[in-house]
Parts: structure tokens; C-alpha cells; sequence
């Protein structure tokens, strides 16, 4: 949680107008003013909380319902190959993720990987560290 | 659904082995064997489904619940600043979400915008398209 008001915590109180496109009691959906792809969406919890795996498993899963509806929805109506989605983690310090409808291929791009597969020691290092117990 | 034979499906139904992390009846998530960041993990649904907008909403909220489940294990065994997600939506057509720790801010890049924000008239008829009944 964190007391920044943003320009996310404005919309969601309505003291900011944006294109809303979907809200309920926990969560709102509305275009990006500046998208990348046609119909560039932002879901966020209303509640201010400044990144995503800071929400609790309910909230989470509230803002992903809310993910889902709104790419179905681009996708029936806009017709793109696909819905990407981003949450990136940094820009606003309020939780979101961003709904892309993919319209060909390089629309979006995927982060660059390193030319050569990781060492396996590397992998089960780092799996251990993980499973740790 | 689809009834491509993946990489993803193999490793799903054990038949590839893979440095698995976390799995359920429903889902799973290993290790990316060409990690973009360090502990960058895919989360996919053991069934094959093409695209992760092709889940029905049961399935959908499973496959988020492994990645918030993920994204707590690595912010708290790894130590990034953040926990970036991406759904591309090409390369391997069995569905899957990236979870990649990041820990510093050019880590992943955000997609780049239009250098002008939308005209206002463009994103009105975005949301009437979106909001027609």
C-alpha cells in the first residue's frame, strides 16, 4: 500500500475522466490515452496499491477476472491475432496491467534473449534456491 | 484448443523433463531454459490450449493463482525490484505466461509509444466499438 495519488487513484475515484470501458467494485478497465496498439487497455485495482504482486491472492485474482473480460471483448470487437499483456512494474506506482490486442506479429516485441541457452548448473542452481525449503 | 504436440505439452505430461518449480492438477510452472532475466519462469495450463485467451475463466484464474504463487517465491528468493509478466501470444502455440524477475529498470522494455498522445475523437470511437450493445 502507499499514499501516492496518481493519476490511476484519480480515475478510479472519478475525480479524473477517462475512456472506462469496464468497472466493477474492485477493479476498472479504460483505454490508454497514449496506446501502442488500437485498443490499448489498462486494468487496475481501484484500491492504491503500487505494484501488482503487492495485491493479495483475492485482489489478484479479481484484477485478472477483469483482464480476462476485457480481452474477450477486444477480441471479439477489433478483431487482433492476439492479446498480449504487460505488466511491466515501473512508470505509474499504481498497480496495472496492460492489455495489447496484437494486431500482426511485430506489434509487440519480446524481450531479446541471450544467444546462448543458460548453463544447466546455472538452471539448478537457481531451482535450488528456489525449492528451498 | 489444438492438437499441436508442443514442447510445452511434453514437458507438461512429463515426458520432456524441465526445471520444474511448482505444479498442480491444472498447472505448472519451470524454469525458461534461455532466461531472459535471472528466474524468469513460464507458468502454462497442463492442457493444450493454443492461446492463453482461448482459456475459458476457471482455467484462466488457475493458470494467474500459479503466477501469483510464482511471482511471491521469486520476489522473495531472488530479490528483484519488481515481477514483470508478459503474454506474447506467439512462439510456442501452447499457452503460456512469462514471469521474469527484473531488477533494474531497463531489464524489459515497455513497448514503444506513439510520440503523440491519440487524437481524442480516435479513442471515442475506440470505446463505442468496445461498448455497442
Amino acid at each position: 500500500m502507499s499514499n501516492k495519488d496518481t493519476i490511476f487513484s484519480k480515475i478510479a475515484r472519478g475525480d479524473v475522466a477517462a475512456y472506462i470501458l469496464y468497472e466493477d467494485a474492485d477493479t476498472m478497465a479504460f483505454l490508454d490515452h497514449n496506446p501502442v496498439t488500437k485498443g490499448h487497455c489498462l486494468v487496475i485495482p481501484k484500491a492504491q496499491i503500487d505494484h501488482l504482486d503487492d495485491c493479495d491472492e483475492i485482489l489478484y485474482a479479481k484484477i485478472f477476472a477483469t483482464v480476462h473480460k476485457v480481452s474477450k471483448l477486444l477480441k471479439a470487437r477489433l478483431g487482433p491475432e492476439r492479446i498480449a499483456l504487460i505488466v511491466h512494474g515501473y512508470e505509474i506506482p499504481h498497480a496495472h496491467v496492460h492489455v495489447l490486442p496484437v494486431y500482426s506479429h511485430g506489434d509487440i516485441k519480446f524481450p531479446a534473449r541471450p544467444e546462448t541457452v543458460a548453463p544447466v548448473n546455472e538452471l539448478e542452481n537457481i531451482l535450488g534456491i528456489l525449492k528451498e525449503n
